[in-house]
């Protein structure tokens, strides 16, 4: 009996949402929505500030709350008050689980109405529970990070809080570091707190909180195993604070090419490491298509199980198409089954291949023949990482983005308006073009899994690949023509033989080569630095996948936004079209 | 208005099936039950008669239901009654779709009552969801198979069979013939029909349905992928028949094992041809656990896209657990997945490898590390191809059957009297030892596809296998100790440590090595011909995959029918255990 009069079931004391509020910004995210700032205006959030005893989530908070216009709220007071005893009490008497979800009931109540500043109690950041409440209801958290000679004079002698009674404080904060910070590290925005003024410290949150972008999620909404792409800056850096909510453990194993580790491999272990994760191992295969090979697969197994990676290990893929396609298949096969994370580098992995779940090799009958469904647990979309790509590796991922644009119809006038400024390395038009890309993606893979819809579904995103893949076939895969390069020859082949067929308007394929040559892709088999032969594209298109009962098949458009698929176009008809198109007999 | 008047809405001619009679026998049959004749007496099923024109449908049939005492019926004559028009005009007026939906209407109505014997028109059985219907009645289908010789004096010049009007007979049988006898090979049974008379005719037709046991079909109820483990003798013959309706095309690549090839693989293509299926390849591995390796995993996918599967081609596993565990893997990771058949030739395979979808092969780090639960569309355990099985591997199979009687309980006692029988050899006790296992095992699996019940499920299954396992590790997997011998070794063991534990009775552990030894099994590691030591055992299990942070995992009996697991045994009980067993310091 006494334990039911405990807090969590007193009503409210604190005063119900005036009726007058406008539709409760702080409520749950839209699904996707890209939010520019944490604090942008007309949609404030509230803002929950966590971290360890002494770090000033009071003192901080009451001041940030001021500026921003925003209630302060202690979370601890508010317990308090409705549980109608302190703290302290409420542990000896009940024990500290009953306490996390009486603390975890009031901080969601907190949040679920206007914007306020929440400072929370320092074991509240550090409950799971608690973590995934605050994050659904679209708050942002703030992890005022101090270390331990800023937090000692603070903490010690303080007979309020008991934790530190009869203890040598630097031990207490020390262990409490260690048990925390992996937890706090899940914060959407950390600020390094020093030994300064409240006003000093205060400013540099506000700063932090109007210069962080919020990343973007959106959901890939598959039955059994839905997840969420993330799409935003520096990531990467804060990798294990936004993996972790997914996965069994915190516990990774980390593949990634010489290249790509060398650039990013730094960052995300400590992201990852920030956030209390094990790394039980971090490999490295070679650059470039050859790694896709049986061989590497192997070798890449037997690393991965010497170094002990378990069931509860996840893999990490960090770089372009064919780290995450290895690394995938190698993750669905090891222990028949592992956790995946995709953190794609390249502007072509995070458009494409990172979302969906395709995973595999090559084999000597052709490309990802050998491979699993297997779907990431979170994709990581860091577009911040995308600077440091070379600008032909750019230009060509951005094919697959202008290729989602004609599958989608409005990010086709975007791309027509700012692909350019995507192609020049543009922050924003690229976070835009990651974004809708995924977007759109998305939406297909979780209508259509495991490619199975025999019309459109997951193969309209072949749209550009029947002429592409066999150009690509024909180059031989040794870096003379990359894969987005094949694909945006294969979209102007598409829209013409689209024209040819009558099923578009006649001017479709000039604007597509138009903006392609533009961002300064290749859109014509002649803007290529070789000739193919008329029958050697047809055997190639022959073999392909997507080849059923011996007919070709086609994506085709009738306009931007409008795809279709076709397995009875002429032979005939397509051998003229690459006549046409320069190639030879 | 005048489709609407067509035969498949009028009300059926046929009498109603009288108040009094029972539960109609006829009624679809009870998942998993096991009818040793067609023809039992009690529980008779109604016989359909399919074959080509001028088999003898009606002749043999109403010979045959007056032998059986049942009643006669024609479906072409119930088809016409019930449309009141000839089916030559049914056929002119509203087509073939039209009458073939009608005539499936009819014969599912027909089959819906009280047993009768049921001649159907040459074109019915061809049809797929009238085969189904006819399956799914429980109704015995059988094949009157005629030569072209054999039927065409009996064909030529009746003027009652308007596909031969003005037609050569025989081109037009041949034409009927390669079109149909496919789908006729589905049939239960096929009696082939020389030039005899029809008494003749109608005495083979009895013989072979009362000799003919139909299989047991159990149900694996996964959600997903629900599917059938068939049970019985000659599945190897009509395989074809058997898992065409559960696959997308008529069309397979096999992988067995030499020594399995040579003994059952005729009869399989036999099997698969007379019901059509293109055998696109029929690869062999060499026999043995080493099969399992990387370099076989890649050759064998390379040999089978060179072979030119496509998404449509089923892979036929034909052998023991590791063509099985090979295959299966091989069906996973092909085009990122196709249909999966196993028909296992030993024992071991029938009672547990091929049922429950675990695929994969062994790394370096420990065995079936790689792999995929990948689940087969059906498993054809045809109990008739254990009669080629050595002694010793026979026996060794049986250890798991003794392992599922000790999980499952009456199983158990089942074992303790009829074991020495299933051993040497009795295709009853087989039979029976076979659908039994299956039967658990199928249960067990349903409830826990992927092995991620933490306690129970699937894991229960690992009865003896930890230290089965260890004893197998610590002999090097040369062949001197089959699997199910240290399976046997381990199930005494597991025994000895529950009634050591205080879990069972301390009688057990003499009754499982009682059992097992009666069998001719080791039961205890004394009966093995190498010494084992401690340490090296309990190395072996703590590396064992079953192991969680580091405690050792055991499956334990409180008795037959009641195991658990435990991960909180003390090492150095264990050590003693195995002390006493004789293992070395």
């Amino acid at each position: 009996m006494s334990r039911n009069l405990g807090f969590a079931i007193i009503p409210p004391a604190a005063p119900p949402a005036p009726e007058s509020a406008s539709a409760p910004p702080g409520a749950r995210r839209q699904a996707g929505e890209a939010a520019p700032s944490a604090l942008a205006p007309g949609r404030p959030r509230s803002v929950v500030l966590v971290g360890m005893p002494g770090s000033g989530k009071s003192s901080i908070g009451r001041r940030l709350a001021q500026r921003l216009g925003l209630p302060f709220l202690d979370a601890d007071a508010e317990i308090e008050a409705a549980a109608g005893q302190p703290i302290t009490e409420i542990f000896a008497r009940y024990g500290e689980p009953h306490f996390r979800e009486g603390e975890r009931r009031v901080i969601a109540r907190l949040l679920s109405g206007p914007p306020v500043v929440l400072a929370t109690g320092g074991g509240a950041y550090a409950d799971a529970e608690t973590r995934r409440a605050i994050r659904d209801s679209g708050a942002v958290a703030l992890w005022l990070r101090c270390t331990v000679p800023v937090l000692l004079p603070r903490v010690s002698g303080r007979s309020t809080r008991p934790m530190f009674l009869n203890q040598d404080p630097e031990a207490v904060l020390n262990r409490l570091m260690t048990a925390r910070h992996p937890f706090y590290a899940e914060a959407d925005i950390v600020v390094n707190c020093l030994d300064e003024s409240p006003e000093t410290t205060t400013d540099r949150v506000q700063a932090a909180l109007e210069g962080h972008a919020m990343p973007a999620r959106l959901p890939v909404a598959l039955s059994a195993n839905p997840y969420e792409v993330v799409v935003g800056e520096g990531l990467l850096a804060r990798a294990g604070g936004l993996i972790a909510p997914v996965l069994p453990a915190r516990r990774v194993a980390i593949v990634s090419d010489a290249s790509v580790a060398a650039l990013h491999l730094p960052t995300l272990r400590a992201g990852l490491e920030r956030a209390g994760f094990e790394i039980r191992a971090s490999l490295s295969v070679p650059p470039g298509e050859g790694s896709k090979s049986f061989a590497r697969f192997a070798a890449l197994m037997e690393e991965l199980l010497a170094a002990g990676v378990d069931r509860s290990t996840a893999i990490v893929a960090l770089g372009g198409g064919v780290v995450g396609d290895l690394a995938g298949f190698a993750a669905a096969a090891a222990l028949r089954g592992l956790p995946f994370v995709q953190v794609p580098t390249t502007l072509l992995a995070q458009v494409d291949s990172s979302v969906g779940g395709k995973t595999g090799i090559n084999l000597k009958a052709g490309k990802n023949l050998a491979g699993a469904f297997h779907q990431p647990r979170i994709v990581l979309a860091d577009t911040g990482v995308l600077a440091t790509l070379p600008p032909r590796e750019l230009r060509a991922g951005y094919a697959e983005v202008a290729k989602h644009g004609l599958l989608q119809g409005p990010l086709w006038e975007w791309c027509e308006a700012n692909g350019a400024r995507a192609v020049a390395g543009d922050p924003e038009a690229l976070r835009h073009a990651v974004l809708e890309s995924c977007r759109l993606k998305a939406a297909v893979v979780a209508a259509d899994e495991r490619e199975e819809s025999p019309e459109g579904g997951r193969a309209l995103l072949n749209l550009g690949h029947t002429f592409g893949h066999a150009i690509e076939a024909e180059c031989g895969y040794d870096g003379s023509l990359l894969h987005g390069e094949g694909v945006a020859v294969g979209l102007g082949l598409a829209a013409r033989l689209s024209a040819r067929l009558g099923l578009c308007d006649a001017a479709l394929p000039g604007r597509v080569e138009a903006h392609l040559a533009a961002v300064g892709l290749p859109a014509r088999l002649a803007d290529l630095p070789r000739r193919f032969g008329v029958a050697a594209l047809m055997g190639r298109m022959r073999k392909d996948k997507k080849v059923r009962d011996g007919a070709l098949r086609f994506v085709l458009l009738r306009g931007p936004g409008e795809a279709l698929t076709r397995g009875d176009v002429e032979p005939a008809l397509v051998e003229a079209l690459l006549r046409e198109a320069g190639a030879a007999d």
